[in-house]
């Protein structure tokens, strides 16, 4: 018992390679994902188990990676988002990537480059909600800063339900630097997003290489990254609070965007 | 010290009608809505508040509100979504409308009414973004199931930051029935949103009555709600899991539709 929990304890301990939920830990797998092993439920005197985890189950014997099954409790006690869905996987940590890869692969695919920049976004749900959006939408990549900013955690895993695996996220020393130097170099265009933004944003220019910045949830963008953009649009509001959600206001831009860059 | 814990557990037993947040509180007093009792950060030697707390601080004293000044322990024991930002109120719960009313309204003010109808919803920060975007958007009501569904409890009302005190919710025993009352009695086209749906969703017709439906996170439409709909929309996706979250595809949706209807 003593050593159960201490197993317990250590495989807690590994926080950054944790993946929670069925769509995650599913995607994980289809996307070919390092898996060093899986807890998954064991389901009681032949009850079913949910259709989701069955074809986990049947992948996992397939490619022959390490599951353990065990009690709804044990599960509970790991879990880190206290929304396991029944399945948790340890797998290789989540790598960033170089805005320089993002861009090559876009000149490969012989499009012009589209970037989500998101300045100092703190909250999990809402970096995975950006992560879905940036994988339906086929935006090329996600910038994010390397401080003051949430990163691509368990938490971010399970919000993103499996758009974590496919979307490719550069992580920045410094955000108005980089738009600086996407500006001079790649000939990108900076669209901020400002509550007093003078461009409606269905009536803005999305075409060639361009990088949309999104501001945090309770600040919006910072004075330095705001005077990197050359333009500011706006979403017209029509309500008392006026006030969205950041990957709401993220995906009515980035799917309007995505109409007019066709 | 024992009478103090007691009271504590008497405040933190009262669920339903606790607003926690700086601006979850400050739209509520701004709202005019009915208000107990506010606990508020004790700044300790002269170190100042924080803005929004300063305001909250001048409308208590205006409006002869009970204002109790308290630790940050305290408030941290009391609060139910863990991130009070040093402020929670006891207001009066809050109250649904009939869907009645919200036509009537609608029709006072001499426009068509449009609706958000969530099918099931189940997550406080989602129905919290779709109260932003209804507001926002100038939504004239939302319209949740009883059963199966979130409420307007003390995490959404966090969530909607503020606007869940001027976006107007009804709340239904049957969802598919009310929408075929609505058609039937009212007039209403219903829109139902799915990845199959035909239409894409920028060249649908969004004019005259209309409730957008907007399916639950996991599972989307039910069947049953799913016959209702007249014509069903999609959101074209280019990516590889192909799935945004509940309150983004629908802040994606309404905002279209409310351009179409102008």
């Amino acid at each position: 018992m003593r050593n159960n929990d201490k197993d317990m304890r250590r495989e807690t301990e590994l926080t950054s390679d944790r993946l929670e939920g069925r769509n995650a830990v599913l995607e994980a797998i289809n996307a070919g994902r390092e898996i060093n092993k899986i807890w998954i439920l064991d389901p009681k005197d032949g009850k079913k188990l949910d259709p989701t985890l069955m074809k986990i189950l049947k992948e996992t014997s397939e490619r022959k990676i390490v599951t353990v099954r065990c009690r709804r409790d044990v599960l509970d006690r790991m879990s880190q988002t206290h929304n396991h869905q029944g399945v948790i996987a340890s797998v290789a940590s989540h790598e960033y990537t170089d805005i320089d890869d993002i861009l090559k692969k876009a000149e490969e695919e012989g499009h012009a480059p589209l970037l989500i920049v998101l300045d100092e976004l703190k909250d999990a749900y809402n970096l995975g909600s950006v992560l879905r959006i940036a994988d339906s939408a086929g935006v090329d990549g996600v910038v994010i800063p390397k401080h003051r900013s949430i990163g691509l955690d368990s938490a971010v895993a399970k919000a993103s339900a499996g758009a974590i695996e496919y979307v490719p996220v550069a992580r920045v020393t410094n955000i108005a630097q980089t738009l600086r130097e996407l500006k001079d170099r790649n000939g990108f265009w900076v669209c901020g997003t400002a509550a007093e933004g003078s461009i409606p944003y269905d009536t803005a220019d999305y075409k060639g290489p361009l990088a949309i910045v999104i501001g945090s949830e309770g600040d919006g963008m910072r004075d330095s990254v705001r005077k990197e953009c050359d333009f500011l649009i706006s979403i017209p509001m029509a309500g008392k609070v006026n006030s969205l959600n950041a990957a709401v206001a993220c995906g009515i831009i980035v799917f309007e965007a995505v109409k007019g860059r066709k």
